[in-house]
């Protein structure tokens, strides 16, 4: 059922000459699909289809678009077992996480199709024409939102479903009227081909023009830079490493024409943790944030990378606990050996620096591409002196900063980098004392959570995934959510304008 | 009462060594007062106020601000025949113009005052708590729209009140919670220092933050590229030419931390006039876009600079008389030798293209600073083929472009670059044939107008000013109008937050 090669637009193609193919983390094996670089030929043909199919899909109504998110997430469903087996023997992660992302993914496609089924997504405003007014007459003025053109989307290596090929991105980009052409995670992309497949199915059987969606495969960077260049396209998504992301931003702000990238980067997610909270339910925070940790691999986004305390004999017996709970947790398998590989480098290097003491790391040994999970903490002076130590390890890792004072923690706040999202675990006697932290955190993040734990991001209107740079380069729209469609409109303003040539949603 | 000095928060200072003075277009003079550089010191010293009252002002109820907006408005007025009298000796512009412009930038004032009265401009949403959800409860979600910090204003050359010191982006910036710093426009110093006065004085009387206002001089593009490039700044707006906006978008962008740029730069905004408008209205037409063109000496972003028709005996007649009557209305004063410098080179750039011909030019002699007016026309093929000719005429200056056929005149929109508005003259009878013009321009510009001409912007929530580039460098946003607010701020979540932590807006 695998091919191995690129779809432009309905048609499969493979002229090019530089293969490669996907991992099975947890066997450490390849996998056998040899999977076909899409050349340049290839990728200006689906730019140009994805530019002939714009002209047509931007009028098509927000009802038939709908229909086309419901028949993608139809034929997804109906990959069934397939789907599941490939997304496990690509991504090392367990059934119940890929049934849970296929979910997520679904209600994603869903709820994109629901939002366009009426037109008030596109905060249309209508200013009436007042023929009298002086010194001069008001036109009728009035405003919606239009596709930007087509767009590129670059998945994430750590949701092969719910943020790659019909994922997040791909979902509010064609709710938008935007066709899209994904460059396939070159770790997942025979999950990307088959998802791939139920995508062109649905637009062939809802009549959606040819183009409207294309799937290029690419090991190396030079497809999705080729992409980030091309004059035809609008937009970039991309869910990935900071270097990654910011290497596709430079790019499209040097084009002739500079193009919005939405790239949701990296992220250490603070949280802070008062003493109270400490001193009330140290062994119920230790639990919960082991679990917030190791979930998934701690290959989260959001998973919890930095906690700031106030040092005490107390929070030292909390670190000590939280540090025991985490690596009882059995270590688990990583996405690939590149990332299990950073993981090992990022995490000496936090871990060796002056004043950065581990307190309990998996020593015995583990399988190839499992990861060691490691709790180190560090006092607040040595981490505000030392930007090393705010770099992000991905995966099941945490650092624990130890500040003098309140003070010296808010210090630590305000010297962050940008964050998705921090945290406040705080007791409710507590919570008329918070409002410095409360201010400090909203400077830095896009998403504030009281005890709670910052993995886990709702698909909802208030989700806002994306935060100040490096978060995310654009931290003015969310990657997550109906409102993530923003970010591939633009307004139009008609003034005066005949009845029968106003768009629908002004009419 | 003016002191050529900087505004560093509510200190006049002038450390610096670097002086100008501005220029009387109209007398061809320098005026008296001698303006000086800001200095790195006090560049930073601006910014570093601007960062602490940030912490302050960020805070302050919507009512305090708009309370301190209505002041600004308050004190422009209060300055009265001073301010009409220096605008006039700065720009060469007359008094109607003067006092209409004042009008305008009271009005913004005033109207984004009166958003602010209550929070709905954030775009608040709310996502109530399900616990019993299965299989994960959801959380209670709310999402709110918070200041950037401080950002810098660079005003417009040809709107001395309205895009600049106090005007449209001043006062969205403000009305969002961004404490502003101001690059005064080295063309007319004197009445942004009357204007730096009356916000001063307004942000003294309502009790805001040192810090929330500076204003620097500068006659050269290092105050500029310094504020631009300094890490405590958060967004630049900026009204002027594609190679200084896009000068600005480039620092930005090699920040460490990129940070968004909202400038609105050149534009020709093409009209489009069919075959029955000719016919049926030709002298009327001539006569509206005679006006259209030379309004304020054509020193407007949406000057009408490129009309195109379909060629036939009847369009060459409207061509003729087009051009006779702009060249019959007095030649103006530009608004410095340098505007009328360029205004010279672009049009004689235009003018001797291959296959351009001079309709009608205002031969006799002009004083220094005025503009003789031009008319030039072209056929739709050598339009096509050589892009000098899509070169912005800062000034009174139309080219006039005979499409062979509407097919034509179709591939000559898909090949312009992005502008602010496109218009469509048209006779009612033929709306029906006309939707593949409307969508052709819906992909160039960011404003359709039918039968009217693009100059006069309404502030209003239906305005879009800003389209694709180079027309502006985010498409997604306006600079006119209530809208224009969201250029300042980013969203945030709240999850699961106790209500006294809340912001107001969520509350």
């Amino acid at each position: 059922m695998i091919t191995g090669k690129n779809y432009i637009g309905q048609t499969l193609k493979a002229l090019g000459h530089n293969t490669y193919k996907t991992v099975n983390p947890k066997l450490n094996i390849e996998n056998d699909t040899i999977f076909i670089d899409a050349t340049e030929v290839e990728i200006d043909e689906a730019v140009n289809l994805a530019w002939d199919a714009f002209k047509v899909y931007r009028k098509v109504s927000g009802a038939k678009r709908a229909a086309f998110l419901n028949a993608i997430a139809d034929e997804i469903l109906a990959l069934d077992k397939t789907l599941i087996d490939m997304y496990m023997s690509e991504s090392g992660l367990p059934e119940g996480r890929a049934v849970g992302e296929r979910g997520r993914t679904i209600f994603q496609l869903r709820s994109f199709a629901e939002l366009i089924l009426n037109e008030d997504w596109r905060d249309n405003t209508f200013d009436a024409a007042q023929p009298d007014r002086e010194p001069l007459p008001k036109a009728d003025l009035r405003k919606t939102a239009i596709p930007l053109g087509p767009v590129v989307v670059l998945g994430a290596s750590n949701f092969p479903l719910a943020f790659s090929t019909a994922g997040g991105d791909t979902a509010s980009a064609l709710a938008a009227g935007c066709p899209v052409i994904v460059k396939s995670h070159p770790m997942h992309s025979g999950t990307g081909e088959l998802v791939a497949n139920a995508v062109i199915k649905a637009a062939k059987d809802t009549g959606m023009p040819n183009g409207v969606f294309s799937n290029l495969n690419g090991k190396g960077v030079e497809i999705g830079s080729a992409l980030v260049k091309h004059p035809k396209l609008k937009a970039v998504g991309f869910t990935g490493s900071v270097g990654g992301g910011r290497a596709l931003f430079n790019l499209a702000a040097q084009r002739e024409e500079p193009i919005p990238v939405f790239a949701e980067m990296g992220s250490i997610n603070p949280v802070i943790i008062t003493p109270k909270a400490i001193e009330k339910r140290s062994e119920a925070l230790a639990s919960q944030y082991a679990g917030s940790i190791t979930l998934g691999t701690g290959q989260f986004c959001t998973n919890p990378g930095l906690l700031l305390t106030i040092d005490s004999d107390k929070t030292q017996n909390f670190i000590n606990d939280l540090a025991n709970k985490t690596v009882a947790i059995d270590a688990q398998c990583m996405l690939h050996p590149k990332i299990k590989a950073g993981f090992v480098e990022n995490g000496a290097n936090v871990a060796t620096q002056k004043g950065a003491e581990t307190i309990a790391k998996i020593e015995a040994a583990v399988a190839p591409n499992y990861a060691p999970s490691q709790v180190v903490s560090v006092s607040g002076k040595d981490f505000l002196e030392n930007p090393k130590l705010h770099q992000e390890v991905f995966g099941p890792f945490s650092l624990v900063v130890k500040a003098e004072n309140e003070s010296e923690l808010i210090t630590i706040i305000n010297g962050l980098e940008g964050q998705l999202t921090g945290t406040i675990i705080a007791e409710e006697e507590e919570y008329t004392n918070l409002q410095d932290i409360v201010d400090a955190l909203e400077d830095r993040v896009g998403r504030i959570i009281f005890n709670g734990v910052p993995t886990g991001v709702e698909v909802c209107a208030s989700m806002q995934h994306g935060g100040p740079y490096p978060a995310s380069t654009d931290s003015r729209f969310t990657a997550v959510g109906t409102n993530s469609i923003k970010r591939w409109v633009r307004p139009v303003s008609y003034q005066s304008f005949p009845k029968e040539l106003l768009p629908e949603a002004l009419k």
